[in-house]
């Protein structure tokens, strides 16, 4: 195959370490330079490609591409915008074909979750249809652990590791209060459709009595008298009691805790998230004075705590779609698969995309306790290494040192309008 | 003056690093044996000496106690407790010298925020009227940075710390994500009094247009139109905006933006913070979608991402304490004192209890910004050191170790009746 570019995007809600699949990503393509030209990165993910608005990473230097696999968020922008069936808008797929055929794009990677891998499938499958040869291949990410056939998703041990620890932390906190203040601490944590993330604080538990005791996943309904008579014996035997709570917890109905019928001063639901609501009801019914956390955005950014083998994988994925690319493989997504569980190893494997695609993850039942409340030991001997090691960003005045790139665009070739 | 034992207790809410200053009261007095005998740690605070439950620290291994200096909370456990003025409850402080008298202490140390600092006085004045000679140590502790006379007050550096870091990592998230979807988040951050933490968040400010764009402090009254017509403006320069809002944030007159009224599903009150009120807020009148996040216990309990700074000035205070009550001091407080900004420099001073006691040090108004919604270039040089240098804990399958004491008591030799 003859020297071309390629275009990598990011795509979905950003982790603290999709850049370091950019970084591999770039890097690897660095040194393939014999069939590899430039890297065009999308400006907020494929929006990029369709507005024809490419990022040269050729200017950047050797080490501000380095500083990507230590640095949060997505550094060439994403979006979120899912396109829509080839039936239903091929002109936005014709555009991407345009837009590559005019930069001499012929690898395509695409870093995301679900709905990317389904669009980079679409993309091989029009490519072949035009006779325009691509390689094709998307790069798992997603702080959900929900894509199939990879044993995680790179973003998640990082997340994961952020709950842990800060579980700990707070736990240490009102356990040393309980006794005349604070009894009651509600942690939320992202996961709307699965409770990997919720399950990972569980990890915090290395003694008997050790927080979180309760865990509220989507996947058990929430029964409420059940739930208030396991946090009144936890405080009996424990003191207080610490409760990590999904944003997806719900009633059997499918309604969301969070979507109770709270107003606010405005009149509109959806002021307060899950934490505040089961804090209250709590408080309501049993009289102890609470605190709560909402994590949001802080967790799945918090690079600064960051798994070491979430990092190192999700460098791995990068480097090996650009391998597999090289190799003429397409329509493929790297995964990794795991050898062992102690000691912990694990290799890269490949997936079709036309089988990932749109398909969801949930967590296993045998990984869910008997009452519901937590985890069993096959979940976390499943969590426990996606944690592991640290991998500290540098610092500079007590502030991590994020990468700044330049992000200068390619001239466009195409009219603006199409 | 003959050997005597020690008391130590820990007060208020816990901080990230206030057993690193249990770690220099414990190790110094150790080495001290000529003139100290045990260290008796109350359980849960001055609750511990009011109820003769007294933690052996001499059980506890020297590797044990080393540990306390990288683990958060209260080790002890803590209190909110505060005794009476002498006239109201002479009772208490009479127990509290039988208490020490029993078991031949005459040291007592006392780690807390101005209330602390004023019972350490009080004790300090009964024992001198009752003819028990005792010397009474304040150890400065508060994540608020309001205790008078310190430059600045340990727990404060590693909450500023996490706060920036956090503020950081969450804006380089939004940026990223805002051209299709988030366009706001609002960080809620502690101090109900005084903006020292939410103010912390502009070290994130490395370069012009950097996030936090607001900061809304409980120093300045909020107006809500001028705040949306910053909102709008940074949105429209930025492409998003992020706001670190002080729990504390109030009206003019004086009520908390958080206490706005919002009903939750049990038609209580005070479901959610301020972060999602102002978020709302920002929807409902500009039609931005948000993100935000209460850190709450995090914050405080971090001790993941601690300040060097911090931590060597807790432990250091707590070994000062020790040194000044074996000279024969009394009634004072050990202090920070800068005496350098670049580069940083600081040494112990000394304040009498009598005059910290129960005076709160406001942010001085040149450190607040013109336009109230951001600090000074003054504000930042104070600042910038207290979260300088990291201080990572040991970390065993990804997992912080802190360290559990054995907390055994004392036998006790009074009534348990008083």
């Amino acid at each position: 195959m003859a020297k071309a570019n390629a275009f990598y995007a990011q795509s979905g809600g950003v982790t603290a370490v999709i850049n370091a699949s950019a970084c591999g990503v770039i890097e690897t393509a660095r040194r393939r330079k014999d069939v590899i030209g430039k890297v065009y990165a999308g400006r907020n993910g494929i929006l990029g490609a369709l507005n024809e608005e490419l990022i040269d990473t050729s200017r950047e230097s050797a080490r501000a591409i380095a500083g990507l696999r230590q640095t949060p968020s997505g550094a060439f922008g994403s979006c979120r915008y899912k396109l829509k069936s080839l039936e239903e808008n091929e002109r936005e797929y014709h555009r991407l074909i345009d837009v590559f055929k005019a930069h001499n794009i012929r690898y395509f990677f695409y870093n995301g979750g679900g709905d990317s891998q389904d669009t980079a499938n679409k993309v091989s499958q029009l490519g072949e249809d035009l006779g325009y040869q691509m390689q094709c291949i998307g790069i798992p990410k997603t702080v959900d652990n929900d894509l199939p056939f990879t044993d995680c998703c790179p973003g998640f041990g990082s997340v994961a590791k952020y709950v842990a620890v800060s579980t700990k932390e707070a736990a240490l906190d009102v356990a040393s209060m309980c006794e005349t203040s604070t009894k009651i601490f509600v942690l939320e944590v992202m996961g709307r459709h699965a409770g990997w993330i919720a399950a990972a604080s569980a990890l915090a538990q290395e003694e008997k009595g050790d927080a979180p005791h309760i865990i509220l996943l989507p996947e058990v309904p929430f029964v409420q008298g059940k739930f208030l008579k396991k946090v009144k014996e936890t405080v009996k035997k424990q003191g207080y009691c610490v409760v990590v709570v999904s944003e997806g917890a719900q009633y059997k109905n499918g309604t969301f805790l969070a979507d109770a019928g709270g107003k606010d001063a405005f009149g509109h639901t959806q002021l307060g998230g899950v934490a505040p609501m089961v804090a209250e009801l709590i408080k309501s019914k049993l009289g102890y004075k609470y605190h709560w956390a909402v994590a949001d955005y802080l967790q799945r950014a918090a690079r600064h705590i960051a798994s070491a083998t979430d990092v190192e994988q999700a460098y791995a994925l990068g480097q090996a779609a650009v391998n597999m690319a090289v190799a003429g493989k397409t329509a493929l997504m790297p995964t990794i698969v795991r050898t062992s569980d102690k000691p912990y190893r694990w290799k890269i494997g490949e997936a079709q995309l036309s089988r990932v695609a749109n398909v969801e993850r949930k967590m296993p039942k045998n990984f869910i306790s008997r009452d519901g409340f937590g985890v069993t030991a096959a979940a976390k001997r499943y969590l426990a290494p996606l944690i592991a090691g640290e991998d500290y960003p540098s610092f500079k005045n007590g502030l991590p040192q994020y990468v700044r790139l330049k992000n200068r665009l390619v001239a466009k070739k195409l009219p603006q309008k199409w």
